[in-house]
Parts: structure tokens; sequence; C-alpha cells
């Protein structure tokens, strides 16, 4: 029996497998308003909150973002206002109904036109959107990250089997805030602020946390005493 | 043995159990932002978002709204700053550490200055920041209206006994949604878009019905194109 | 202290608090495309199921359905399709915008022209569309029974929360199962088979039973051999 | 506004709502194979063990058993083994068709054979083999107790609906370990051991409790060594 | 159809039904290792700190308990220590193998030893250690307050269906939070450091909440800076 | 430490690990009534729709399916209708009580009659019905995609284990939408409309997304007021 | 890049990875009744049955069994004793204090003594009593199937973690079902009946199958009529 | 196709994947208040406890540990007290804002003193503070041992989406229990009852059946009578 460590995922060749915050671009794939109704896996409110970070944190990060939608005309609907909003330097690239946005040539020439060699995909059917592009650009040689909490399915068991399929076709499997704490890298930034207002939309007790923080400290320096002295 | 309908909640001597919108006032308790991190009995995300609906269904409806919080110096924490930011006309009361609302003048006298006869409470921990005045309001003789899931609690459990024990004590058991419609009455008013844009709050699925048929309905009238032809 | 039982549900008398088939309608509130997206009380399918149900056992037992819908041509969207698919005979009543359909007065009078005493009602909303006409149909008089799960609504806790709302206005809650098995009475009768087709459903393990039922008796009858004999 | 308690349950007149060892009878309905496939309230596994040790605990106590089913010849299939096998000296009723046990003469002329007053009653489907006979039973002047958790029914929701129906109507709810201990009172008899090994039926935890008490004290008593020393 | 209110519990009389630190005493009944191996209706370790924590708040409010077990030297193990631990001047009452704790003669003459009127009673397992004791006090006279949380049982279906038989008899039902917060009354008192100890055995993150607040008001007064500054 | 990208599923020698619809069969194994109560891992319902929906695709996508059951004269019972239904084309192996499909003679000399080196599998109990044909296709040189939404199990932790169990094998996990979508491959094809249908089996709110899409369009087409104006 | 099938377990060498009922061993191990109280990745009753179970088909499938267990004179207790009921031939091996069955060379001469190359594995702690002797087999050359819910730990995130951990190590992960049907092969044997009443121990439903089958098969061939007609 | 065994995890060059108590250390990151009340993927007192228990574990197994926290002055709060009261001999090496304490050239090279090959790291949040320096030193060499239930994160599935990529980066996955035992080995050791008592922090049902097992010894060895005897 030879043993050996075979484990790390495609296109590495050996290289630690995070993400380079100078070398990614994001793909948003297929967030609409109808298929966020057929999102089961985890509440929608919490997909479209993770998603919408995404694109905040990409902006904030100053990496490349693309988006395009399946038929946004037809029950599938459009695309969340919050992608754009969040993420104005977007490209947007319209199919022409292919389901796998990398069938679509514009699309994967878009990918290219950014000279990024990783990718940060998340998209909505988690089971098709995010996963039929995230197995092709690994095969044409991209390191890719799959963000699974930023994507959604119709269930949990068909989320975890596309997690399962993903993997095993080489992509790195993340979550927002791994995304998001990669991409960051220190709180020693001029933007922290806007960073840890990001990460409320992904941990939302983190809201909580700075509102507690904030009054206290401001109890602490006013000498305000409490109510009930 | 005797037989009759006894089952009314307390002060409504025969009337109808329903909210009056021209004889009623609303009631937020502690709704802080330590306190919502103890919040098991929802998701706090869900807790935050019907709170603050209540709060902005109120304006709508032109109802008078009293808030206080207990001991926001401490743990506790600040109240939540969307209840004062969509009700702007509501009072706040300092209390002087009374855990029971009821149980300080300043915010019994604020009630009894609404001339109102019935209340619409709130609170968090619904255990004791909205049992505790529903039940001294009942017995006060006030048609108490005990909004379940605009209030939050430790345990899904705790929720349970403290429905329970308020309904024994004649309190009416109500939810946000119930509370809303209950104030509008009718989609044949002006400010039904408003209304719409409310229900969000606690539908956050309608917030997707609405993006969805509005592009419907535009590509439709505009007669685009499906990308997929 | 006196003691004596008043448990009895609004508007018996004393009777027993059961459907009499001879004297009851149905009323079918709002089971609309768009509001079945916002359901998180059960799964909708189940919704879906049991309201589709509700109307079929109607028609097998022989009692008026009245049918409404709040704003159709909005987000809300049209009624299911098999509602009237299975109740052809029921009479639909459009409203002007009231939330509570009891607000409408050609919905009353439809209620009023079937002649019977007693109600089956379910809405989606529960908390809304179903408890607001079955309050107001306590109050005037009708023995009301509240179908709680051909009702749906945004959380289990708001369903919760209404079912002790109507309870406490004195109606009386019900499951799907209930209400035909109430109004079918016995499984000695013509139509056994199409109601028990009707039971499917309700508890979709009925299917298999019945089918794995015939299978066994056929194989029994038949003397057909075991594939491993 | 009059204040006076009136929560007794019906036909108790003023006297505690517990259960008579000396003037109660079980009536165990419908607990077929058939039917206990389409129980979702719980694990079809948990009303299993439940009801045949209701079974086990009235042989205990020596009160009487009366079964029944609802057409064993179909899909509903044959009544579980362990109701009789427990309860031998359980009287069994053949139904001609009607769901409700308390609609066949011969079943409720076997109910007045008794001579009791008290009624146990636990069914599958709760939502009908359970509360139609319960409902009906206290309107005929019985003193009845549900066994809520030997009975399954289709759905959380509609075991809930169920208890609320029931209560409302006057019937007192009990879980089996109520039914259990209010018949066996106390540890000091004789057949203390025989109502030990029944609680296993109801706390699967207690039969591991016994098995490492019996070994702990064995161990205790013989000095047997630690394997570990 | 006559309309009054008559929702009030058992044996208070009109008067507001909450709990009077002045005239009230405890009962923590059959909290032993063994039973609590059996619990299922909430995670053992959330009773065990309930309880635990009740035990506390009888000693910092300075009412009287009494405690006893059902059998320790058998399976059902010892009492946790940490009641009497926190409730040092409990008096324990041993049993002679009554299952329900008020059939013991000592037992009831140890509560009437303490004059009180009122009851705060938790036990495990609450369909039967706690149930049987509160339903046979109030046929006495008591007014009592069941802490549902504060005792276990084998299901949350046993947990719901003895809420409601409880509730039926006329008990109040109450949370552990419910208690502690009326007991206490106010936040403005000497030992109120010690009380907010108390709740974070009821709120876990409560504990979190003023580390968190402390070391906030440390650092603003300190002027100590953000390690990443 | 070697490093390399070894993850690839079995038999695909280095090729893009995804369904090529010229070259694939499918496999659906065991899909009878009997063995359906028994599946604990989904709602049987789910699984009985994805089933079916996967004997709908393979006729829109005009791929070969073999069908086979487990004796089913016995308690297993018979396959459910909607297979053949769906694909009529199918064809059926009866064995000779080999458990796995595979030790069958017949049941691979079909799947060699195909001429397809790709095999979609789908079995229910997923833990041997699917898992040993996949493994033992698998170790005959096929590329197999095993659907785990569209078998079933007892168990959640079933199902997970065979998941583990069979990628490890080198099969390929997908989920039932990622079947259909890889082979319907774009939206722009003649039988678009009968795919959109095929996929309110997988997620059933579509069925409500594409109801209320159709009402919005015709409603604006019409220039159809609002009830509610 | 490289791209191979690497992804079969440890010692398989190429083989397919299924058990040989003919070279395969079982060990049982740990299945104490104090550790089944610490159970929390399913109910302990249901792997008390699966390991039960487990034991059954060994002694079906005629393969060795050695057992051992963790101190069982202290908390841990004793073994459950269906173990060794349901597989007399047994071997029991007492440890002398190591955690890891393996780390005692007794047991390990006791595996050595059964001559087989395959190991089937199941332990409670799942984590450490299943897991380390797992590993350390893989790691002398053994193939093993670890049969995960036959084993018991103590949350449903360390049963996942160790499955990922045995995985990781080279053990193939399995099922009970898994296992029962690789050892059975096919139901065409003369003790399939024994083998059938074996699976009412994985799947619960199955004996309700039986039970159903048999009567209607009986109903059938006496010509026995309904009850209704 | 070649097949092999690749499954080993990184750097361990085909030795046995298991903890070397002689080689290790232990990292313990970020176990903060403030981002304790953001975990969500278990109650974060459970992740309390088997925080605090690690801590104790490597103070009994004398191992090295070192700890660190990210911006303790801000919202993310101070470290949980118990991490240093259980470790005292634990080193904490402030950051500088440096998300990844791996980016730490001080943490670096404090664990580089240890001179240890193996690392068993926990962080809260597990996404973030455990995954990245976890990848990062199997990147350096060290043979990886990441806790996953001794760490915290916001969701289920970001658990199990981290719980993957460190895996496919060659970490070896591990839950509290597993580090526990393959740190003592044997119950035959001086200090096994301190170990016993660590495990009631990772069992908490271990601790009822430690109180139960030496009552039941001694009443065996006194001979105490039962209550109820």
């Amino acid at each position: 029996m030879t043993m050996q460590n075979t484990s790390l995922p495609a296109n590495f060749n050996g290289a630690k497998p995070v993400i380079n915050p100078d070398d990614v671009a994001m793909l948003l794939i297929d967030h609409q308003s109808g298929l966020f109704q057929t999102v089961h896996d985890m509440p929608f409110t919490t997909l479209r909150s993770l998603a919408a970070t995404l694109a905040k944190i990409a902006t904030l990060a100053k990496i490349p973002v693309i988006t395009t939608a399946s038929v946004p005309q037809g029950p599938n609907g459009p695309l969340i206002p919050e992608i754009h909003a969040n993420a104005p330097h977007a490209r947007y690239i319209a199919r022409k109904g292919e389901i796998n946005a990398w069938d679509n040539p514009d699309f994967v020439q878009a990918v290219k036109d950014t000279g990024k060699k990783q990718l940060i995909i998340a998209g909505t059917i988690t089971s098709v959107c995010m996963a039929f592009p995230s197995i092709a650009a690994v095969a044409e040689g991209y390191q890719v990250f799959a963000v699974i909490d930023a994507s959604g399915t119709y269930s949990k068991m068909a989320q975890e089997v596309t997690l399962a399929r993903v993997m095993q076709a080489g992509v790195v499997p993340i979550d927002t805030a791994g995304v998001a704490s990669e991409l960051q890298r220190t709180w020693n930034r001029d933007d922290a602020a806007q960073w840890a207002e990001a990460y409320t939309g992904i941990f939302p007790n983190y809201q909580l946390l700075i509102e507690s923080h904030m009054k206290a400290q401001e109890v602490a320096r006013s000498g305000e005493k409490l109510d009930s002295q």
C-alpha cells in the first residue's frame, strides 16, 4: 500500500488552498426572486443576506464580480436588487437559455477578461447553477471556491449531495464568513468599520454586539448612572 | 351540569374580542440589544423584524405608542433603534429598576394619558416584560392583546407556558399579522402600498412575491421576450 | 368557589360540539398561489393537499362551499385551481379589498343563503383570513369549526397563537381528518371507496397501504409465487 | 365582571379531576398495523410501546379493557397483537363500519356493562378514533381521560388541534405516565417490580437505569474489582 | 348566551393571579439523578440548571422550600446536590413509597407548617411528580404556580399534555424566569448583583452579556487601545 | 509529500465528471409501496415525487430506463405505478430473490444491452438497493451517478453513511435537480414547457411560481383591475 | 495534473469494497447500559435495537463475534444483555482499562484467532470505542467496515466528525441495513423468514408491513368479509 | 485505472493518524464572550463546556497550550475565563489585528517553541479562526487535529462546509471526546478520577451516571432500605 497526501483540491499543485485576494473574481449566478421561493436548505432570508453580503465584500475587497440570471422574464423572476446595489461594478451577462452559465460563451469570456486564476462562485439553485459552472471551471484549470451558504437549493439533502459532488470534482467548499475573512485578512486597516458592518449580514448577532458594546462604552465614558440606582 | 359559553377574554363583557383601531394604544417594552441575545423561541432576527414592524404599523394606523427599557445602561443594552425610528411619535418612559413596567407610576400614567381602553402589548422577555404588565392591565380593566411573536423569550417552552398563563388571566393572544390586518382592515385605502411594504417585515416571502409580480407585469406590458427565445 | 362545566364552545348551548352534516356549510378563504409561498407552519404541499381534500370532501358530503380570494390580481396570486376543481358546486364571492371576508356584505349574504347554522372554515393566512371571519361568525351566533391544518400561516408560533385566540373566542378547533370522518360517519356506505381515496390526501401513507393491500390480496387469490421461490 | 373558578372538566361537579382506580375502565380503539404507518406525531414505535404499556397497566391495576378495530380486513390492518397479549381479559367489540366507536351500540353497551363512571381512552387516529368517542362519552356524563400519547395521528399539528378540541369539550388530557402512576399510587406494594418493568415501556431509559443499578449494587455487594485496577 | 370572564385560575377569587413573595412556599419534588436520565422534553442540563436556579432564588427571596424524593435508594437515584446546596434552609421530607407527594401526610403537614397560601411547585417527572401534588393542592384551596420548565418529563408531548391538564385543574403555569422576576420585583435592591448572577442559570447568554459588558466598560474607562490599532 | 489532484471519481480518467445525455441509462430499483413505508430520511411523499420525476425526465431526455423490484409479492409491495406510467419505455427485470440487482444476470445483461457507459441509479432502500449495484457497476467500469434524494432509506444517518460509502467507492453523488438540468441543458428547446412542468415535481414551489406568473401576466395584458380598486 | 481514481478505502488494493461473508468477523465494543445514557446522535432505543440486530445477523450469517466492555463495574454499566443473547457464540474479552480495545493484547489476539481479513466494527462511544480500534485495524492491514448507526455518541456533530475521521483513515462506512443485506445476499434461502424478522430491528415499519401483509392474504384466502359490509 | 490507498491526511507519511500525547500542543483560539453570542451550530453552552474541557484535559495530559484572542477590546469580547482557569500553564499571545492567528509571527513562534509536530486546534469562529490556522499549519508540515465541536460557528451548514474544507486540506477532524480519550489512553492510571470528572464536561449524562452509581453502591454497602419498604 502506497500512502501519500493527495487531498489537495484541483489545480493548486501543492499550493495552500486559500483565496488570493489579488488573483480572484466572484461569480454570482441566478440569485432571483422566484428561485428564492424554492430554497429550503436554509431560510431564504439567510440566503438573501449572505448573497448580498458577498456582493458587498467584493466591493470592499475590490475584486471583479460577474452576474447572470436564468430567464428572468419567466417564473424565475428578476435578480434580487441587493446584488448590483452592493456591487455596482458588477458586470451582468445575459444568457440565451443555457442552464449552465459556463455553456454561455459570453459568460466564459467575461470570466477570462478578469484575468484571474481563482473563482469564488455562488449560485441558486446550488445543485445546478452553482455546481455546473464550478465543475466546468475546475475542468478548465481554475481554482474554484464554492460558497455553499450563499447558494440555495430545494432541500438540506440536496445541499449536502451537491457539496459532496463538487468536492469530489476538486472544488474548495467555503462559507461566506470564510470568504470575507480570507479577503479582509486583518482588522488593522482603514476600512475596518465597513468590514465590521458587513459581518452583521453574516452573523446577525454581531449587530447586537456592536450596539451593546457602543452603549456600554458610552455609559462608562459619560458616567451615566443605571436607571435602577 | 350548567353549560354556557364563558370563553370570552377579560373585560370584553360579551363584545367581540377584536382590536378597535380607534380605541387602542401600543406598548413596546424592553426590546433591547442585550436581551435579544437571550432570545431562543425564534431566531432573534425574526423578533427584531416583527417588533420593528409593529412600530411601523402603529405609525401607519396612527395609534399611540409607549416604550420603555429595563436598565439600558447595563448588560440588557439599549433599545434597538428601529423602534423609535419606525414610530417617531412614541413616548419613552424611563423606569427606576422596576421589572414590571406596570409597577412604574410614570408608565401607568402614560398609558392612562392615551385615553384608550385597549392595549396591544409586546415585550422582551415574553415571560416577564410582556406577561407582567399584560396581567396587571387586565386586572385594571383593560382589554389586552399580547403579541406573542413580537415578544421573545429564552425557550419555546417558556413561550408556550407564558401564552398559557396570560390567556388564563384573560389576555387575548395575537400574532403580528393579526395586529397588522385588524388595524388595516382593507386594501381599499390610499396607503395600501405602505401596508404591503410593512407585511414584508412579517412575511419575508412577500417581498419576493412583490418583486416577481412587478417583473412579470412589466414583461407582459413591455412585450419583453424571454432570454431563451 | 363555584365549580361547573363551562368549557363548551360558543353557541352550542349544551349540545355536543360536533359537526352536523345536515346543517353545515364550508368556507374556503384565500387559498392563493402567492400566499402559499409565505406559509411556514407546515410544508405548503401539505396545506395544498389538505385544502384540496376539504373541497373534495364537501362534494362527497354534499355540503355547500363558499370561496373567496384577497386581491387575486396582485402578489397574493390566484386561487389554487384544486379548490374549484374538487368542489365544482362552490360559489365564489369577489371582495372589494376587505381583509376580513366577513366585512364583505356579499360574503355574509352568501353564508346566510346556505341556511346552515354550522360553518367549517379554513383560510390562508390562518392568523387573519381564517381567524377574523371565524371570530366574527361566532359573534353572530354560528357554531364555527376552524380547520387549523387546512389553513396556513407564516410560522408555527403564529399558528399556535391563532389556535389559542380562536378557541378563546369560542371556535371549535378541528383538523382535516376530523372534518372528513365527522362528515363520513361510516364505511358502510356506497361511496366508501371515494372516501378512502380522499383520505390519501390527508394521510399520504394511506395510498401506500391501499397499493400494498391490493397487491397482497391479489397475490393470495391468484396463488402467484414469490420471485425468490 | 364576575370571576370564579370554572376550569374543571366535564362531569366532575367540583371533585378533584383524577383517576379513581376503582371506578374506571379503559377503551383501546383501532391500534392497527396499517393505521400505525400513517402516524407522524411521534415515532410509531413510541406509540406502539405506549399503547402496549397501557394494556399491561390495565392488567396490573385490574381494570376492565374494551378493544375494537376499524375494518381490520382492509388497509387499516389487524390490531397489533400486544394489546390483547398484554390485556388477556380485554373484550373485543367488532364494529359494522361506524367510524366513531360510540356510534356502535354493542360498544356502548360493553362500556355500560363495566359499570364504571370514568373512562381512559386511547385510539389511533387521535383526531378521529380517540376524539369522537371521548366527546361522545363526555356528552353522556362520563368522566373521560384521553391518553394523548398512547394515541397517534398524522401530524404534530393534528395532535395539538385534537388536544385543544377535546379539552374544550370537557375531556381531561393525560399522558401514559400519568395514567400509570395514578393507577399505581404507591411503590409500597407487592407487585412493585412489575410496575417498574411496565415503566420501561414509557421511559426506555428506565431499563438502562435498572440494569446499571443492579450491576452497581452487585459489584458493591460482591466486592468485584474494576477491570482497570 | 351568558358571557362573562371566568378564566381566572382556582382559588384566586378575582384577585390578580400573581405570586405574592410574602405568602408563598416552594416545593421541589423528585429532582433525582436517575429520573433526569429519562427527561426528553428539554436537554436535562437545562432542567438541572433551572431547578438549581429555583432553589437559589428561593434563598434570595427568603421563602420556605420543601424537598422530597421518590425511593432514592433505587434506580431513581439521589436528589441532585445543587438543590440543597443552593437552598440550605430547605426541609427534606422522606416519603414511604407514595408516588404523589401529597399522599404523604408528613409532606402535607410540612406544607401547612409554612403557613403560606401560595405554592410554587416543580417536580420530575412533570406528568406525575409535579402534576399530582399541584392538582391536589388546588383541590385543597391553595393557589398553585407550576414551574413547567423546572420540571422534566419523557417527551415534549407529555409536557404539553401535562401543561393542559394542570391548567384545566386551575393551576397557574409559569416558567422559571417568571418566578424569578415576580419574586425579585425590582433591580433597585442591594442584592441586585446576586439576582443578576441567578439569571445566568436561566438565560445562559446573560453570562456572556455580563462578561462582555464589564470588559467594554473597563476598556472605555482605562482607555485601553484595540490590539488592532 | 507528493501533491496532485486525485479527487475525480472512478472511471472518468480525467474527464469532467458530468452526465453525457447521449451515453447514459437510468436504473430505477425497488421503488415499492411497502418499502416506502420504511423511508425516514425524507418524507416519503418527497421521495415518491422525486422518483416519479426521474422517470418523467428520462422519457423527456429519451434515455433508456431499466426497473426491477425486490419480491413484490411479499411485504415489500408492488412498484409504485408512477414509475412505469412516466417512463412507458422502461424495461422491467424480475429478479430471483437477489438483494443486489447486479447479482441478477438478466439485470446486468439489460444494462449491457443499452450500450451506455454511464448509469444514473436510484433505489430504495438507498443503503442497499441503490448502493450495492452502484458499487458493483463502478467495479465493472461504469461511470455511476447515484441520485441520493430519489432513493430513500430508514434514517437520515443511514443516508449520510451511504452517501459517504458510495463516494468512497468512486460513485458521483447527485440530486434529482442535478440530473434534470444536466440532461436538459438549455431552456431554448421546443419541449421547454414540459421540462418546466417536470421541475414542479422537484421544487413544489415552482408550481406556485408558474401559477402566480401566469396570472400576473394575464392581469397586465388584460388590464384587469385590482378587486380593491 | 495527474488524474486517477484513488478513492478506494484502505487495504482493498483495487478490489470491490464490499463485505465477504466468508472472510469477516464482527467486533461489538462497549455497548453498555451506562454509556447508552450518554448517546444523543440518535434515540438510544434505535441504537439498542440496531446493535442487538447486528448480533442476531452475525448468528444467522455464522460469522465470529468478539465483544468487550470498558470497566463494566463502574458508571459505564454492564453490556446490554441482548448482545450475547443474540450471539451466544460471541467471545467476551475483558480489558484492563485500555480505552482503545486494540491496545489490549488479548483483544487483538482474539481478532487474529478468527483468521479473517475483514472486520465489521460497532462501538459506543462512536468517537472513541468504535473509531480507535477501526483506525488501528486499518493500520494493521485489515479491511474495516464501521457500522456508524450501530454505534452511538454524544451528539450528531460528534458522529459526523467521527464518520469523516474514519473515512479519512481508510475505513469503509456502512449502516446496519448494509451489513445485513451484504451478508444475506438473497431471499432465496431457507432461513429467509429469520432474516425478515431481523430486519424489523432495523426498519420497525417492516413489522407493520408483515402484520398487514399476512392479514391481507389471510382475508383474501379465507374470503372473510369486511366488517363494514 | 490505478487504485491505491491515498486517504491518509497530510504529513503523516503513512503513519497511523492518531494523536501522540508526547508530541502534541494545543491551540485555543478566540473563545471570546462576544463571538460566542454568534454561535449557532450548537448551543453555545455546549461549546463553552467543550472548550473549557479541552483546556482541562491539556492540563491533565501535561501538553502545552497557546491561546490568543481577536481584538478583545471590541465587540468580540474577552476570552471566556474558563480557558486560562483550566489551563493555568497556557501562554497567551496578543495579535495585532490579524484574523488568521498564523499570520501573527509571535503566534507561530510560540507554536515552534513548543517543539511539537502535532497540533490540536480549536477556535471560534470555526469557519475562520479554527480553519485558517489549521490549513496554514498543514501547509507548514504539521499534523493537525481540528476539534470541530470545541469550535463554534454561525450555522450548522457553515460547520459542515468548514469540516469539508479542512479535511480536503489534509487536516484530521476530531471531536472533544476523541481528543480526551486519545490523550488519556487508559483508566488504569492514578488520575483516573480526574479524567472521569473531565468527561462530565463532554457527556453531561456522565455526571448523572456517577451520582447514581455512587448512591447505588453506598446503598448496597450500607444495607440501607428502600423508603418504600
